[in-house]
């Protein structure tokens, strides 16, 4: 209802401003006995933070999570785990002009008319800043799921920015390439061009969209419950939720809508082991809101990043004229390289509330932890009893 | 997580299988004091029920609801409307081929694999009938709506069906245009040759896509709370929950990714009354996932439908073998043009859920009632008191 | 928040006023493979019903409840399960003298204070009518168990009407002697005489309070997660939502502050299988919030029907002057009596709901069916897939 | 569902074990434009932190709030509000023959069974430990109701400590008297018969229980939806959840069963500006469920606690014997003194957030901030414009 808790079972809550002391997430739920620790966490934080590269923010934030809880010994304990992540590189100054002043196709007039307050200091709650917490708790996800019996891999890749487009390439090319370049984009060469094309933009003081491509592999069928809880209502949920998305789609996504039912439509047939299986996967993956155990694919875009230098008009309700500006602060000048670990972390996310709730994985714990804090070890602890 | 409840403060719980006894429908924080009949539902739920033309399934259901409770003399008493709308031509004998197989595309293997079910019976839950529960729920929405200080309007109409794409049309021109042929496309030749379209299909066994284009206007701005109930991240839930949607976009949506940020953003100017006023409205009415006050504008897409007359082939799990199958039950050949209907209500009641979050719309009662059930009838009474 | 829904995997949803068309409940998250029908879940109705002997209210209700989804040849499908009882014997005519004048300590005055509405016709939504709904989904939480490989029984008695207190008894005297007679004391000579102080002040026009004792016996160690969630936190919620509650304990409930650490604190000790296992049970079956595995067990207090044919003093917001009532309706003299499978039926629904939070039970399939719908016979079925 | 959030629209969610690196919480929901601050928290984790007297533990926790995000020159933005507690004074090693052996009564054997984790370092999560966070939300939603336009007021003490048991106090009593003495009682000679029975039972190497009188004054009329969501039922769940309470009860409470509904039954008669009004408050402010306006008035009962220095016996589970054992970590020796300030949060938070739900207060905003921060400063601002 307020805008910052996502998922069911596994859920994570967060809190924290642009320009504010810390950011900070806590997740919910999430089993004990799975393995955990700062680096691991960390790991994913570097790879969404900014100043990795020309391309992104200036900012100069290290990013550093801080677990206040619900680990010992380096395992979960089942109980909140606690994160937070200081902002060090906070400048609100360079945002004056637009104290009183909402910055053109940005969230200040719409945060302004909501909360009655004047929204300076970086964006305050609307800067994609505060998806470090998304990360967090995506690395926390994608933790358990490394440790439950079932093998989910998910990856994504920038697959268009501006007018270029990347080439489809396989899930295999996607693991081994899209982290290898500043853009993201599995294929070598148009991450070329793309890293070209930003450029152009940013040095014309400029801005522009783009798109992301994902798969995620291993995830068991049966998961989404019918309609308003459907795995393709709650990731369309998730992707929306991400800053300056404008679209989401899976499968053929908006193609579909010139497919006939006969070519769209894949036969059932029976695989080696003697389980019905579909011919092909134009499906992305779900059918009746459910999924059928193949690879869920899908697409998001986001429109160009707001904050830019070139000039613009904005209004001024302090002195009521309209003035010039300039939006100089450090901003990225296209979005979808950063936002990668941060589709990738909401359906780590995703998919393990779904796997909690379909009962795939014990909600309350995995017994991962070898040696003496291994569960057999002690068969007349509680965690043995029988139960009658 | 059951998938059967939307919606936050303005919520409704839904139930019913194509082929069971009833659907219904429970809606649950409606305020008290907003006129309220069986009639007024009854005109959504005719114009989403089967049988209308030619292009929809021929099912006969009358579709009549019955109100069982939260109205008193017109009125809605604040307390939970529930409303019961009987089946009366389910005859699922005709589905008995595909009671141990699969019908290729459709829910029957995710449900089978999820619930251990064999899914027979018109499809179960995983029907589109199920969404006459929706529009009842919108309908009610729709009169708290009405009975508000606030003039909302929100109409859809199909853009697209197969390769037929319907030119931009305004506002009026969709209100007016409609529901005036029976493919629900507001440009009228481009109507003509959706329908010619679609018959072709259906006389081929085939079924097609397509996609809706809808507007809301009226909306106050200030709406949504960031993040995860942003309302682009709602209403996306909201889209993806309809049965056969695989993309959802709003303002330039897929598009935003050719754009730069110059020449997407729109600058702030003081309109006449001198409040700050967007130029131009690419955004789609939301902001920092944020109502700007601007219409709420958006597209989504819709597979063609599964059921098709034309031969597939699908595999028997009681047999082992492949079969030759061919579904020839009631079906549509094309979704959009009963789904406007169900993307209406589905904006209606995101749009009022937001509205009540807001503090927009009093939750408990918004006084229309005249005469001596109006509340300042009685000045001594309890509604009336002051609060110290 | 609609006061309306309870429960969380295991949920329902309830509408319905006293002297409105029909009571509906929609229980969301029942597993597939349940046997249920609408024998079953009439024979819980049916000890809740009105007019079952003279100290219950005489209003001819049959209470026949109609299963409109979720159910296909007698077991459970996984999806909502939609119930209608119909009301039949609604007389609002004998409440007119309030409709402009709240009845004394009723809830007519809070209703109107909340909603606007002038609350007539049998008490509305807040008449205990409403409880019949509960009954309903408490007998699918109870089948739902029964199908588990768990073993709950859940059982209440009445322990105390006014001054009358029955002495201890034991769980096998509950479950052999509570329903014997229509006070539902497992004592049968303090059945006798509670009886007896009922008739006397049913003659006086008067009413009269007590209390109930239950036990739970089965529910399996380790359920409820801890503060918010907790066992006792969640009971707490059930209990105070049945009308007219005014107290709840478990354990040594409200004694408990009279107790040293050292007199309550039970020791351990292991059982004959070598598991821990405390010396005594007063601490309830509860420990940190949490289920020991001990037969949980507790009292509730309800206070005295409000309605009653004594004379009374109220106000008339119509003429503003006082006046003298009479509450001539049929309404029981005492509530425990009919509450006694209200209680059960929030204890097998708060068991239920936290074994599947639990892992406990699996959240989407019990296969208890037998013949060709048992999921083994189809091993190429997708129930039976293995997940890689 | 996880056990570590409360609320609804104003929503809080926790963090943190007894001996980890810190306790956190995030504030979900507080309306934008109400002035807050670390000291204005701190205020009230000061009537809560240990040590403040003999009868406290002696753990040296300051217990400083870090207030991280959600305000803003001194007053709430509107977005979440996150604060940290660091834990200072953790000693974990007190606690090693523990590790293998549940404490007798203790949450040590639950955790374990529900976790399988060994549950060691100061009881973990179970400890009350834990309600630093829970201060620190009800110090937030004071300031929100201080900020409002209604004058609510709400104030506990102890009323019962062993078989010590205070005489009736009024409100002012209470508001004047019960933070003067360490036990928190607001008759000062019971206060000293309690604080000396409290010494004896330490010295002696025990504990013991005690409960707590609360009342709430100026909450509106009208507040709690019927049912699952009334006001008891919400307050029931928030007091069960506080560590070690074992009853609870409003009004008459558990002595109701004893009065006839004559007797307990308020007449209403017209106050001096002509409102209905009940003639007395043995209904505790709540009639079917909703507040009438009167005070609220209740109390709850806390068991001793269970770590005590007298000799118990319990069970290891890695050597397989029983062992006598001695809790000799720093324990209060009783619950409710250090409680009164958590009922107090409770109460506040469960108020506040029933008086957003019922729209009696704006969910957005209170536009409490002088000078230039007033929304009234820029009548162009969007916080200014009307809506159509």
């Amino acid at each position: 209802m307020n805008g910052n808790r996502f998922g069911r079972l596994f859920q994570f809550t967060t809190y924290g401003e642009s320009h504010g002391e810390a950011m900070g997430v806590t997740v919910s739920g999430c089993p004990a006995g799975v393995e955990l620790d700062e680096e691991t966490i960390q790991r994913d934080l570097d790879r969404r933070k900014p100043g990795q590269s020309m391309i992104t923010t200036s900012r100069g934030e290290p990013d550093k999570v801080k677990l206040n809880s619900g680990t010992q010994d380096g395992y979960t304990t089942g109980t909140p785990i606690g994160m937070v992540i200081q902002n060090k590189d906070a400048r609100s100054g360079k945002y004056e002009p637009f104290v009183t002043a909402p910055r053109p196709s940005h969230g200040d007039f719409t945060y302004s008319a909501k909360f009655g307050t004047r929204n300076w200091g970086g964006g305050g709650r609307s800067s994609a800043r505060e998806t470090v917490n998304w990360v967090a708790a995506g690395a926390v996800a994608k933790q358990v799921l490394a440790a439950s019996e079932y093998d989910v891999e998910i990856k994504a890749h920038v697959n268009q920015i501006g007018d270029i487009e990347a080439p489809d390439v396989s899930f295999e090319e996607i693991l081994e390439h899209s982290e290898e370049n500043e853009v993201r984009c599995a294929h070598p060469e148009t991450a070329e061009k793309m890293r070209d094309r930003i450029d152009e933009y940013q040095k014309a003081g400029d801005s522009i969209g783009g798109s992301i491509y994902f798969e995620a592999h291993g995830v068991p069928r049966g998961l989404g419950a019918p309609r308003f809880d459907s795995f393709p209502s709650r990731l369309g949920r998730a992707m929306f939720s991400i800053p300056a998305t404008t679209a989401f789609e899976f499968g053929l996504g908006k193609d579909a809508r010139e497919w006939t039912g006969h070519d769209r439509n894949e036969d059932w047939q029976f695989d080696e082991d003697g389980d019905p299986t579909p011919v092909g996967n134009k499906h992305g993956g779900l059918q009746g809101g459910i999924t059928t155990g193949q690879p869920i694919w899908g697409e998001a875009t986001w429109h160009a990043p707001t904050s830019i230098p070139k000039e613009q008009t904005t209004v001024d309700w302090e002195t009521g004229e309209e003035k010039q500006v300039q939006v100089v602060g450090r901003h990225d000048p296209v979005l979808p390289p950063r936002a990668v670990p941060v589709v990738e972390a909401m359906l780590y996310v995703t998919v393990l509330d779904f796997m909690l709730l379909g009962g795939r994985i014990n909600p309350e714990r995995i017994d991962d932890r070898p040696g003496e804090y291994d569960t057999d070890y002690h068969p007349r602890s509680p965690a043995n009893m029988d139960e009658e």
